[in-house]
């Protein structure tokens, strides 16, 4: 198939798991004679050639200008529509041998294949209609999604739910348009009635893609978390604080990574939120040389923040300055203040602080709440609908919903139709091109060149 | 199959490629019931239930305790014989999101899969008879082969070769053995004609037994390769030697790794053999505290090396006192010295020096022979057969060549049968316990315990 911009035929391949010495590997190959193509390099180039779809063949694979055996693999032959491209494509299974890897994909750029670019199974699926581009996009997303949830909501628009949901709204203004756009070709006096667009469906609507793009923040957050950083003199109890929040974290995402620096970090999830999480030195604000340099490191952690948490030790108050130091030093970043060690502070935290001990996990429940709504902007625990998680998508939505409330408002100011039909026509073609109807190159070229290599 | 002490029926699961963010990755199970126990997994578990061997399903993974879908996924059913195992499995190819991974694991733990231990696969497809040893080590050698030259040996002996050498031998011994042993049960009177075994017959077979067990160095040298340190005073030329050596090697090992630190080190490939390659801070021998820090690290990096290539400036020639500090900080470390600069250089070089230019490549031939012949102990660039990589197989070898030398000697001593006769026999269990005909559960610990999880 020949589109406009781009060649779908060329043969195409691509390591599709990730570059590391491991049982298995997945190379994917895919494009217009694949089978036959790649057949070659196989100990058994007829059993594949001749492969039904959905099968798996065991062969050596050879190279075809010395006869030279490179691996023994498994090869799953898909035949169009079949399979993820929805064209012909094998996908070999070898060991995952870092030279073997490399001698395999050798092998096939010998044979014809190119090195695939960052999507472009997945760009094939789509022009061959196997995905819509919310789909498209939700295949990055869900193998880049940072905490369970961020991967059951990427897994949601995989299966189709934010399709649904826009392509139900562009339904009902196509009918709307439809029911009316006839009166377009007539003179006013022609029609025995006029059938008028009523403003306050186009509202409902309207606020329906203003909700969507309003999602975007949330399915960010989900997506990619925010770096929360300890802060606080020190003794304030920032590394029992630390410790508490990896004890509380049941996801594997801690346990696999957290490096010791000058600070030391980890990913945690926090009710669904990846978070990395920063322990920094302690701020003393000291004279000495040594110690400034630490505090510079920290202010620097703590600047790139999207949260500080500022503890203080609530067993000894506020120290002297340490208040006006704290907010010369934060003052352009969100902070939260941590009033610590209430297990043995006789003092009342300060009005807008949260009052925790990091020792007994007093109060946690409270400072994970107010962590997660600061960095959502709201209260975002009882949310369970489809979010975004694509500026792309975003701005389509925010430009669907403008189109939707001007027309509104030419219909309240009684404008012509040919004024309002066009802006019910601009938000069809903003939801369109957001799943996919509608594109250029560009929008593609940008959408896919984010996904990863073999994806 | 119960055997003595593994129950081969227990159901396993593992993740088979690298943990990490990528296109695809892939979920290895198998076990007695396999395809039943996981089919209660899938959105179409009858259709998993009764997928024909070898064919892959299309399926949604979802958690059976609440409907809620976990991925999409394609599946590979392998019934026994078929298959890695030799028995029931399915393999299950995923997306490669981290928490998409980890929710699909503990689906199968949920479905009484347990995590499956290193190696445990191959143990199975061992233990199933798909496999002798020397070909299920290769399994893990090609894995970790960190060359293309160690990588081909590794897949010759997967494909049997070592295998063949070895079960050969056995097999000329067993005839041998055979053919004499009906007389250990008669007095000698009885047989009208003694069948004598032929000395140089076993002599033989000994050499071929001791030649294997040699081709362990070299073998090893291949699949793991070798430390190779660059040292030397301050512009001598050690970073246009590395630079050199980067340039020259075409493997792709070397543009993955390499990183920096104090020092700057790569692995690059010299005539096949994986090289880690370390340029060091120069020696400067000086006074100075911050530059002894430094020349204290270097000296750690070459004292863990398996070969230092020490750098002279030609242009300049020894320094005053330097050959003194060269022999006393690299008296325990094999040592290359490099006459560098020769194209500016109008000395003759030392004696057992190698003369090259790091600017204009002359020389690097014959260094690079150098480096591998003094790792190797001998020249190995005409060494084509096949190597083992196994100290396992290296020990077991000896073994038989000693048995062999021994029952040698008591032919040519006219030592009766009964003293023979074991000898041989002890040569031929040597090589059945390498092929795998005779193990211990310990034995087989040992071997599979050092494999990659999934494998």
């Amino acid at each position: 198939m020949e589109t406009g911009y781009y060649d779908t035929d060329e043969l195409i391949t691509a390591l599709a798991t990730p570059w590391g010495e491991s049982a298995l590997a997945a190379v994917r190959t895919s494009g217009n004679g694949c089978i036959e193509a790649a057949s070659v390099c196989f100990s058994r180039s007829e059993a594949i050639a001749a492969a039904e779809s959905g099968t798996i063949q065991y062969a050596l694979m050879c190279d075809p200008a010395t006869g030279e055996a490179v691996d023994e693999v498994t090869a799953a032959v898909y035949r169009a529509p079949s399979g993820y491209t929805g064209q012909d494509s094998v996908e070999i299974f070898c060991h995952g041998s870092l030279p073997g890897i490399q001698r395999i994909l050798e092998i096939l750029h010998a044979a014809g294949f190119r090195d695939a670019r960052p999507g472009e199974f997945t760009l094939r699926a789509f022009i061959n209609g196997k995905l819509d581009l919310t789909r498209a996009e939700a295949v990055q997303e869900l193998v880049t999604a940072k905490s369970r949830k961020a991967h059951s909501l990427a897994l949601g628009r995989l299966s189709g739910n934010l399709f649904r949901e826009i392509d139900a709204v562009k339904q009902q203004l196509v009918e709307l348009l439809s029911a009316v756009e006839v009166q377009l070709d007539y003179a006013e006096d022609e029609i025995e009635e006029l059938v008028a667009i009523p403003a306050d469906h186009l509202r409902l609507l309207q606020q329906t893609a203003a909700r969507l793009a309003e999602t975007y923040r949330t399915g960010r957050l989900y997506a990619e978390g925010a770096r929360v950083v300890l802060a606080g003199r020190t003794n304030s109890g920032k590394s029992s604080l630390f410790n508490l929040f990896l004890k509380e974290d049941r996801s594997i995402v801690s346990e696999i990574h957290g490096t010791t620096r000058d600070y030391i970090e980890s990913w945690i999830t926090v009710r669904g939120v990846p978070i990395r999480l920063f322990d920094t030195a302690g701020y003393r604000f000291a004279e000495d040389v040594i110690e400034a340099e630490g505090i510079r490191r920290s202010e620097k952690i703590a600047g790139a923040a999207d949260l500080v948490l500022y503890l203080i030790d609530g067993s000894r108050g506020l120290a002297a300055g340490e208040k006006k130091d704290l907010q010369k030093t934060f003052k352009n970043i969100p902070t939260l203040l941590i009033w610590n060690k209430t297990d043995i502070s006789h003092e009342a935290p300060p009005a807008g602080s949260i009052a925790v001990s990091a020792v007994s996990g007093a109060g946690f429940a409270d400072l994970e709440k107010a962590i997660i709504t600061r960095l959502a902007g709201k209260d975002i625990s009882q949310e369970t609908d489809s979010m975004i998680d694509s500026l792309r998508q975003k701005e389509l939505l925010e430009q669907a919903a403008e189109y939707l409330a001007a027309a509104a408002d030419s219909i309240d100011e009684r404008m012509p139709l040919d004024i309002t039909a066009p802006e019910i026509a601009g938000a069809i073609d903003a939801l369109g091109e957001i799943t996919g109807e509608i594109t250029s190159a560009d929008i593609l070229d940008k959408i896919f060149s984010g996904f990863c290599v073999g994806k």
